[in-house]
């Protein structure tokens, strides 16, 4: 297995799921199952259509070109497993709406039920704009960071505070654009808890260094708890992956 | 299985085919073993490459365009089955040899040999021109065909031969544009009655009636013994189907 694929299981465990309600498939090991489910999908989706939904270039690979059919194949496997048309919900992130939009397209051509999505936000980076992303570590917290890598990321993080101490007494920062603020106000602080740091933080009776403090304080306690179920998560794996094959 | 899948197998198994020496590759059944190879093949194909060999249009499906990668897949199959980069050499029909191209274009970097290839010729339709195709029954003779079926077949084919005996009589045939007479030489006469035969026709000495009644005499003897051994290949499939997975 390879180790991207481990780690985000892993993950997944840690975060509670109930392994009876808890089928997790990965492409290369269940594609016995997917690749029926690939070729009745794939022979639906032109490359006209594709492209304009994906954008290929001359210079995409062609795995690159059949692979929406691939990620398609899961919206359909519940109904093959109930053995009638099953409606499915697909939690992701919202960059991953065009895959479902097309599947929408021709699911009910297949005799399926359209697939409906709960489109989730981007978690933002906490260095300056954009989203939080593998590719730029800094800006990232993992759930495999030790503590005091998590203590350094927090410590350089963007804020939506002054550039001085005075400028923040006198001026207020902005807790809007300041991705401390969104941490503690989407993870940790309570409704109540959050209104009273943004007034503090706009009225300038509160500096980034506070912050940036309560947010390490936070996330190590998240995630000295975290490590421990990750850890036993790791004798968990077999029961999580989906081994069936609705065709046998 | 597919009904033209099973249909195929049996007539791979009583062509004569011996069941040690012989791994039949479903792309259905064995993609377990195919995906990862196609994945490796298909990142390293752009799309650019493939509309330039195959000439996918718009309303081209995206599993068309992916597929060249499934068709390589089983070149390298060997060299995962021997644990050491394998030599293959591909029999096939001449119109495959695109998927071969490209396959040859990208083996050295992935660390395998370059498959090789042997050319094999279209069988002629028994029709005005054309290669032998299922979809024009009238001109292919099928090896489920009856005897009756085969009679038929064969009386209606186009030949060499002049519109009418006297004709034919005075000018003489054409052979080299006559499918029954390629069938004769291909499959039933040895070189000197195929010499002979040709030397007839073409002075006038040979009629098309006979050409056809000594065809048919010998595909009907033929396809009694084929059939025979196709009925008892119905017993021997499994012995031929691939069931190791290289990567376990």
């Amino acid at each position: 297995m390879e180790k991207f694929t481990y780690d985000n299981i892993l993950d997944v465990i840690a975060m509670g799921f109930d392994p009876k309600l808890t089928r997790i498939i990965i492409d290369t090991k269940n594609i016995q199952t997917l690749y029926p489910l690939y070729l009745e999908i794939a022979k639906r989706l032109t490359f006209s259509t594709a492209k304009a939904v994906f954008g290929y270039k001359p210079s995409s690979n062609i795995g690159m070109v059949g692979f929406p059919a691939i990620q398609a194949a899961p919206c359909f496997l519940p109904s093959l497993i109930e053995k009638r048309p099953t409606r499915v919900l697909i939690p992701a992130a919202i960059d991953q709406d065009p895959y479902w939009r097309i599947t929408r397209d021709i699911a009910e051509k297949m005799g399926y039920y359209k697939p409906a999505q709960v489109h989730s936000k981007f978690v933002p980076s906490l260095e300056l704009n954009g989203k939080m992303s593998s590719s730029r570590p800094t800006g990232a917290i993992f759930t495999t960071d030790d503590p005091e890598t998590i203590e350094n990321k927090i410590s350089s993080a963007y804020t939506g505070g002054q550039p001085s101490v005075g400028l923040q007494r006198m001026l207020g920062g902005d807790p809007d654009s300041c991705p401390v603020y969104w941490y503690l106000s989407h993870f940790f602080d309570d409704g109540k808890d959050s209104f009273e740091r943004s007034l503090k933080c706009r009225t300038g009776n509160l500096l980034c260094g506070e912050c940036k403090s309560d947010l390490t304080t936070q996330t190590k306690l998240f995630m000295s708890e975290f490590t421990r179920r990750r850890d036993q998560a790791k004798n968990q794996v077999d029961s999580f992956l989906y081994e069936e094959n609705p065709f046998d």
